[in-house]
C-alpha cells in the first residue's frame, strides 16, 4: 500500500481530515527574553491539529478539529477563530476547566516553554467525535493527547474506530517529558502507540527523545520495527528521509528562504494530507509537503496565508 | 483572650508573622475588557500571603513567606521579587510543576478569572517550615492552600504545629467553588477549618457563598459558632462588625478617596497584624488595620508604598 509511486485509496466520505487533540493559547512574550523577565505577552491562538486544519482548508481540501477548551473568554476566542477561518467547530467540546495555555518567550535560542494543560486533555469520546470518525478518510493527532490521561482513553477509543473505517491513521510522535503526566515514563507508550498507526513524522530530535542517539537509518528501522507503514523523518535543512519498510527515499528541501521556522512541520503534513486526498502518488505527495513547508518557512506565524495546492505545485515546478 | 481593650500576648520568637500559601503571577489584560478578547497582558507579582509580608514589613514588623513556585522563569521572577522586598525567601519551595498564573482581565464590571493552579498546591511540610511556624507569633492562610491537595495536609500540619506552639492563627475564609478542587463541595471542610482558627475576616459575600444570604449579625454568629474567637466581617464603604461572642463593635471606613480596591482587606490584615505585635489592644489594633487599608484605597496596586504603623497612625489621628 505505502509503495513510493502509489496513490492511497480512501472510502468515499464527506470528510477529508480529521485531526485530535490540542487547541490552545500561545501566550508569547512581547520582546527577546531568555527567562519569562518580560512583563508584556501576546495571546495567539496555538494548537497543531487546528493549524493542520486550517492548512488543508486553505490548499483544498476538507477538515474537522476534535478539541477541549475551557467555557471560558479564551475558549471563546478559539472557536471564534476557527469559525472565522471557515472550520466546523461542532467537535469542540467546551468542558470544566480552563482553556489550556503555554507561555513562551520570544527567544533567539532554545525557549523553554511553561505548560498550563488544562481543558485540553479533557476532551470526551462523544457521539459526535465517533461520526466524524466514520465521516473522515484520515485521522491525524500527535503526542500532546496520549501524555495525559483521560484524553489518552479518547485517542484509544478513535485509534480503534478509525481502524474499523479504514481511515489512514497518522502520528507525529513530538514525544517531550515536559507535556508528559508526571511520574510516567511516557517512552514506552509513545512506542505502543507507533504499533498502531500507518504514518509517523518523526524529526531528528523526536527521534533521540525516544530511542538515544543513533544514525537515521537506524531510527527510522526502529519506528518501522515497531510497526509503522511509512516514516518520514524531517532533517531540517537537509531535507527528509522516508521509509516504507522496504525502499527509502531522500527529499531535498525546496526552502530558498526562512523567517520563522515555527509550524513548517504542520505544513508538510497539510501539502502531505492534501495531495494524498487529491490522488498524488505517495512520492509526490511527499514532494508537495514539503514545497507547502517551503511556502510557509518565507512567512512569520504558525499558520500563513498559504494559497492552493495547485498554485503551490506551480510556484515550485513539480 | 479577645476582649477588645486587651492586647494580645506573644512568646518572644524571632519573627512576627508567618503567611502561608499562594504566590503566583497575575497576568492582567492591558486593555479594559470583559471576555479576554484582549490580546495584551502584563505579568504582575500575585497572592496575598505575600502581598501581607511585605506590608507588613513596611509598616514595622518581620515576616516569613511559605509558598511554591515551578522551577522556571515564572518562579525565579517572583523570588526576586521578595528578595528585593527583603522577605527572607527560605521557605518558598521550588517544585516541578509551572508557577501558578491568574488570567485577568481588566474590568469595570466583575472581572471573572482564569485559575491555571500548579505548583502553588504542591507546598510541603518541610523542616525549614516547621522550624519558621516554631519561630513565629503569628500564622496566616486563606482558602487557596486548603482547597487542594496536596497542600491541604500541609496546613493541617501547619494548625497542628502552630497551635503546639501558641501562635495566633488567623484564616482568611475567602471560599469561591471557582479555586476549589473539582468534584468537591469545599464548604464542610472551610467551615471545619473554621473551628480550629482564632481569628476570621470575612467579607459579606464570602459569608454568603458559606452560609446562604442572612444578616450580619447571623453570618456572625454562624462563624463564632463554628469555634472562631474573632470575626472581623468586612463591609467594604461600610466598614465592618467585629464580634468575639459576647460583644459586637462596628468600624467606620476612614477611606476618603477610592482609587483602586485591589489589597484593600490585605492591607486590613497587615495593619491589624503590625498593631497587635506591636502591643496595641484589640480595638486600636482594628482601627489601624480600617487606617492602613484606607491608605492604600489611594493608590493603584495590590501592594501599595505604605509608611510605617506610626506615620499611619498620625495621618488618620488615631
Amino acid at each position: 500500500m505505502f509503495t513510493f509511486d502509489n496513490k492511497l485509496e480512501f472510502h468515499n466520505k464527506s470528510n477529508d481530515i480529521l485531526t485530535v487533540g490540542e487547541l490552545l493559547i500561545d501566550m508569547i512574550s512581547a520582546d527577546y527574553d531568555e527567562d519569562f523577565e518580560s512583563n508584556t505577552y501576546h495571546k495567539f491562538f496555538g494548537g497543531s491539529p487546528s493549524n493542520i486544519a486550517m492548512n488543508v482548508k486553505k490548499l483544498g481540501i476538507n477538515s474537522l478539529v476534535a478539541s477541549s477548551v475551557g467555557k471560558d473568554g479564551l475558549g471563546r476566542f478559539l472557536i471564534n477563530h476557527l469559525e472565522k477561518s471557515n472550520i466546523n467547530t461542532s467537535c469542540v467540546q467546551q468542558v470544566d476547566y480552563a482553556t489550556s495555555m503555554v507561555l513562551v518567550t520570544k527567544s533567539k535560542n532554545s525557549p523553554v516553554p511553561i505548560f498550563y494543560r488544562e481543558a485540553d486533555y479533557h476532551l470526551d469520546y462523544t457521539p459526535e467525535l465517533a461520526d466524524a470518525i466514520k465521516n473522515s478518510k484520515i485521522i491525524h493527532f500527535s503526542c500532546w493527547p496520549i501524555s495525559r490521561m483521560p484524553v489518552r482513553d479518547t485517542i484509544e477509543k478513535v485509534i480503534v474506530e478509525a481502524r474499523k473505517n479504514d481511515l489512514l491513521v497518522c502520528f507525529d510522535p513530538n514525544y517531550h517529558p515536559m507535556i508528559w503526566e508526571k511520574g510516567e515514563d511516557g517512552l514506552d507508550y509513545v512506542k505502543s502507540i507507533i504499533s498502531k498507526v500507518d504514518i509517523v513524522k518523526p524529526s531528528e530530535d523526536d527521534a533521540e527523545r525516544l530511542f538515544g542517539r543513533d544514525t537515521y537509518e537506524n531510527q527510522i528501522e526502529k519506528f518501522i520495527e515497531l510497526g509503522a507503514k511509512l516514516v518520514i523523518m524531517t532533517l531540517g535543512k537537509d531535507g527528509a528521509i522516508v521509509s516504507n519498510g522496504k525502499e527509502t527515499i531522500k527529499l531535498e528541501t525546496l526552502a530558498k528562504e526562512v523567517v520563522d521556522t515555527t509550524g513548517a512541520g504542520d505544513a508538510f503534513w497539510s501539502g502531505f494530507y492534501t495531495a494524498v486526498v487529491k490522488g498524488y502518488p505517495i512520492q509526490e505527495a511527499l514532494k508537495l509537503g514539503m514545497a507547502v513547508s517551503a511556502y510557509k518557512l518565507q512567512y512569520e506565524g504558525a499558520v500563513v496565508n498559504l494559497p492552493t495546492l495547485e498554485i503551490i505545485k506551480e510556484l515550485y515546478e513539480l
